[in-house]
């Protein structure tokens, strides 16, 4: 069968590949640093990391395919599908740029599957610029609806609405950016075999390289003030307060025993936590601030 | 009766109070700006925060009185005790000092209380320098020990080895520094009465003044390097982990709809993730990082 975890784990290693061969395009300068990694209950990954380059300040694509038995947190999270052996493998990317003016962006597609064969995809990209554009926003929408529609009509839809209420930072009530798309648990059904849900996550994993790449080459050789660059050191620290407090993939990797320094390279290379900042009325960080909502339609605008 | 609720939350206010006064006279030009807020569920809270003073970055000194109907995660933490309404009491600091010489420190003491009139006390002390000094962690373990000693021999031990588990970073395996005191639900027993556990929460809230403005006159007015400087926004970055991923007071304060800048005060003004960062063999940074272990007897030495 085309889609076992063995081709699906070779895959993504390949989307690793292409990736981090195009952000160096992208980025001019910068080069990847690969840290390979086993876990002592079964499996590893690749890591790869690219530090003070041109565009990118600090930015991660990591590999990982895990397997062994099923940790408790999974035992309760998944009830009596969860079985007593686990497979999971993915691809994470968080970049953080330089410039202000170029968004933050995060990607993750994965594919699970348990001892009792039950398996499933999850995904999704969420974006996070310091100063929300609305083109950029609608671009970046437009690109992801484009991929789903390809699968699915009501994909978009379903899936944008997932990405606000997931990419949101519950005790700040803001939303961690502009949203994109969430999914998880895409089991075959009906309406999608599984290997059209697997051509599913592949197709998103594909959107991430040229959608950044443009929203690097709109933005990166935009100039910015100290302000904006104090701004972006703001929101990078609610970005860190979202991964730690939140996010279901770090925390995966924390319950599951791996690889710390590639779990935790989402965090900002640097980030501000200035006590009660509140964007004086009018300003651009007022008006991204008041962007930071859930339920906007982006593509409309 | 001397130590109801009204008594303690009082007495808390006036170690506010002085322990603001105090730093203020320590860092020789902050001044704090005090924040009062209410809680929609009951109660609320007095905060004090000072930015960008001589000795102190970043500081939080807060008040706060909170009661209600108990929230659910309560109620499973605590089981049958819980009842149906809470009281909770206590002050809470976090002071992040400009130069990698000074420590940070954290001091909680809080006083609680269920509906069914189970009541308790709780706190804890501890110091996380930047570059660990085995004479500033004596001075300051003593001053702790003595504290403890004036109502039992025991709690120095119990509470220190207490801090070690609690100040725990545990995806990272490290202490958070060299640790200090910690204790919970204290309640009255055959040993000690309630008046006797009020009385101790006081004595631990009354030693942090002159143990940390010592500490400050120590270290404020020493040297420090550029590479001291990128180490501690390391460290700091340790320290946010902590308070977002572990913290209990942080949970309690998130899950029971507190200020959320109030509870947030203890992220550090600045912190830096560096991907894989390790100290070089025999500098004074991984001298700091061999000795964020558990069980040190820091008194001894």
């Amino acid at each position: 069968m085309a889609t076992d975890r063995r081709y699906i784990a070779d895959w993504l290693m390949s989307l690793q590949d292409r990736i981090t061969e195009g952000l160096e395009v992208a980025d001019g300068t910068g080069r990847f640093r690969e840290d390979n990694w086993e876990r002592p209950g079964g499996g590893g990954g690749r890591s790869r990391v690219l530090t003070n380059g041109s565009v990118i300040e600090k930015g991660g694509v990591n590999f990982s395919a895990v397997f062994g038995s099923t940790p408790d947190f999974l035992k309760q999270q998944l009830g009596p599908e969860a079985g007593s052996e686990f497979f999971a493998t993915g691809v994470s990317i968080v970049i953080h740029p330089n410039s202000p003016q170029v968004p933050i962006i995060h990607m993750n597609v994965r594919y699970f599957e348990t001892g009792s064969k039950v398996r499933w995809v999850g995904g999704g990209i969420d974006l996070t610029p310091h100063y929300v554009k609305r083109e950029d926003a609608r671009f970046f929408h437009q690109a992801l609806k484009a991929t789903c529609d390809r699968f699915d009509e009501a994909y978009y839809t379903a899936f944008k609405q997932w990405a606000d209420d997931y990419f949101f930072i519950k005790h700040r009530k803001e939303t961690r950016g502009v949203g994109g798309i969430f999914f998880d648990h895409l089991k075959a059904d009906d309406r999608h075999g599984f290997d059209d849900r697997i051509r599913f996550m592949q197709a998103v994993g594909e959107t991430f390289l040229p959608t950044y790449t443009e929203l690097i080459r709109r933005n990166a050789g935009l100039a910015f003030t100290e302000r904006e660059k104090q701004w972006q050191l703001i929101r990078r620290g609610r970005y860190a307060e979202f991964n730690l407090v939140y996010d279901r993939g770090t925390k995966f990797g924390l319950e599951t025993d791996g690889r710390i320094e590639s779990i935790l390279m989402s965090l900002p290379p640097l980030a501000s936590w200035e006590y009660d900042f509140q964007p004086a009325a009018g300003t651009p960080e007022a008006e991204t601030q008041a962007l930071l909502i859930k339920g906007i339609d982006w593509i409309k605008g």
